[in-house]
């Protein structure tokens, strides 16, 4: 006879439906695989009334999420609401009743995660996250146990698909990126407000989750100097394909001397590295590892099918040490180590100047640059007359004295604007 | 006080020098994420003289493997000997001795792992053997663990090293099979005795392993259909180039039906898919399932401390379970399935003949292609005179009737021979 463990799930939204569905579509081979059948026997909604044809009966949805977290009818609890609150604290009680959770709030692991970490380890049971990191693509387990021989040295991810969409039409179509993003919106792969996205807060996230795992230390999303993709303009596409790059926005985590650097903005990737081929929607994960060498996780980073699958993986982990009443291993956190901030961070940029008369103008730029000990790789004009444009990129530079030297760019008379300063990954290897 | 998890080692080649080295060098990461020390016991060797600079005592090391087996300082049995005698029977030993097995022995678990799996399961210990296929790369825990709740549809998976390298230097160099193999070898990238790499049958060990994951079922080394590169020339990749397809070995894993097909052969694969830009030695892993969508892995398939890494990894995760004196998930093979002959696949093809008068012999070809119900997307002459060649690339067919219109076309006076056969698989998907 096949043991039963019940699900209760907080949330029935987009990945909800997802994790319902494949519950019931996949139930025979979920079962023999998992050696206990899963049955959802409770859903915490916000509207009771919507029907959801998820083949439920209208008995196991409530309102109250208190109620699906205390029932005794619920051994696992699923959370895909979102957000920080009530979440948190959701998870905290479930926790200490000493039910595992398997959770897809990325927001939340990324700003609690150390006290959740504990809370589960002081309740001895399990919190699985999976789903919160690039969607479907499993990367949490593999960096948690796969990798746990190792030394992870760098991680690289394209985290958010949002932005990588916009990028990917932009580089694709040459087209600007107000245009695309504005149709990206009426496609719905664009939210109404799309800040979070757009402006990197939601690859931060998921960033810090990442370093984290990766240096077994914890690094809180604050920690992630971040810049979205808003100023990026079909120039600085242009430039980047002429020069054998293409841009993305990335999350790099890396580590030196026990600091911790993780930092989110678009970045030149060279044509040939693995990731510059990661088109569209899709999300992945690159990393280096002292051992093992380089690895790249390539998948669906969000939708409610793919998202849900994640949850679904998480749920049946969870349901396996369940059954042999044991945990999986738990958060590694046993290093204290500090964030390094931006200003130290030693690569190549690439700068857009808008000037007056590129001629004139290149020897009080080139002193500029020189001052602050910034060495000019390349150096062209686009365009002429009024719309006259300097391209320049720059010998691997400290961030700290590039900023400097914008400044003192940005003072020159005939500089008009520097229309785009971007960070070149050329080796996609810094330190 | 941490608890000390004592390791066995039979061999102590490329695989088991790189295991030792990893051990000593991430030791304290590895203790406190285990929650044990892991210390290398006993070593079975060959030469005994051989000094491995792995600073273990001598003592530890011993000619005897059976005794490295049945030793009472040994908990976890780790076999990087290879082939399948006798690491089969020794494994075998360990198992019913109820000692878990970690193993990186492709041939071994792709001609024996039904019954190796079923000894593991009547021991109730671990055998695991991430290292067997595709050497870094995490493919069998994510397969097993993370794809629980979901169905794979599909693998395709680049799984040999030197055939990917030997492909990408004549699609980059424009050189021949043989010389690019002649090279190979004298870099040491390829054996003296090429045939196991190149006639793909190190490729068709691993896609067994792939496929009998994939879809819970006992797919054999035997059941796969393989064809290796050494027919591969220079005018195929041109013409595969001049298309938008790039020509790599593949392993395709796919069911229809409750009947699994597993074919390992070169074949032409268009330029954007992500398994395209796999160049040199890495290997690559790309799964269809119903929820998750597409996924991939990436990463190095061979080499000391990478195929070490993925042993190391295995190692903690059996050493985890020993300490909560639990087992992880084993094999699912709860589904009988019968093997879908090669003649009954369906794709497209692309054709090189050798003819002696392109334009003469170009309706009696199309004829016999029209009297197999073979129909011709694409044809055309390459070179002219004495050496003319007429290109065909096929609408989808099916392999038996294409086999039937090659031997047709053998038969024509003025087609000197059938210079290629390769199929093309134009939406990497088929069934």
């Amino acid at each position: 006879m096949d043991r039963v463990i019940r699900l209760g799930m907080l949330g029935c939204g987009t990945v909800g439906g997802g994790v319902a569905t494949i519950l019931a579509r996949e139930a025979d081979d979920i079962t023999a695989r998992t050696g206990a059948k899963l049955e959802l026997t409770r859903v915490a909604v916000r509207d009771l009334d919507r029907d959801r044809g998820l083949g439920l009966p209208s008995e196991a949805f409530t309102t109250d999420p208190e109620e699906v977290v205390a029932a005794d009818d619920v051994d696992i609890v699923v959370e895909v609401m979102g957000g920080r609150d009530p979440a948190g604290s959701l998870i905290r009680r479930a926790l200490e009743l000493g039910k595992p959770v398997v959770t897809a709030n990325k927001e939340l692991v990324a700003h609690e995660g150390p006290e959740l970490f504990a809370a589960a380890r002081a309740a001895g049971v399990d919190l699985a996250y999976e789903a919160a990191v690039a969607g479907a693509i499993p990367i949490i387990k593999p960096m948690k146990e796969s990798l746990a021989g190792d030394r992870v040295e760098r991680v690289v991810g394209i985290l958010n698909g949002t932005t990588n969409y916009i990028l990917t039409r932009m580089t694709e179509e040459g087209a600007d990126y107000e245009a695309v993003l504005a149709d990206a919106q009426a496609l719905g792969y664009a939210e109404a407000d799309p800040t979070a996205d757009v402006g990197g807060h939601d690859a931060a996230a998921k960033a810090a989750i990442l370093a984290s795992l990766a240096f077994d230390t914890a690094v809180h999303a604050d920690d992630v100097f971040t810049q979205g993709i808003e100023s990026v303009n079909a120039t600085d596409i242009r430039v980047a394909d002429r020069l054998g790059y293409v841009i993305k926005l990335v999350g790099i985590a890396s580590e030196a001397d026990d600091r911790v650097a993780v930092r989110v903005h678009p970045a030149f990737l060279p044509k040939t590295h693995p990731l510059a081929s990661v088109r569209g929607s899709f999300n992945a994960v690159y990393v280096e590892a002292w051992a093992t060498g380089e690895l790249m996780f390539y998948g669906r980073g969000a939708g409610a099918m793919p998202t849900g699958a994640a949850v679904v993986g998480d749920v049946i982990d969870v349901a396996r040490n369940l059954l042999q009443t044991v945990r999986g291993p738990t958060e590694s956190q046993h290093r204290a180590k500090s964030i390094r901030p931006i200003e130290e961070l030693s690569t190549q940029y690439y700068l857009l100047l808008d000037v007056e008369d590129a001629a004139g103008v290149l020897a009080r730029v080139a002193t500029a640059f020189g001052e602050h000990d910034v060495s000019i790789a390349q150096v062209w004009q686009e365009g002429g007359g009024d719309s006259a444009q300097l391209v320049l990129i720059t010998h691997r530079a400290r961030e700290a004295d590039l900023r400097a030297t914008v400044e003192s760019v940005t003072a020159i008379d005939s500089v008009r604007s520097v229309a785009s300063v971007l960070r070149v990954e050329a080796e996609v290897f810094d330190s």
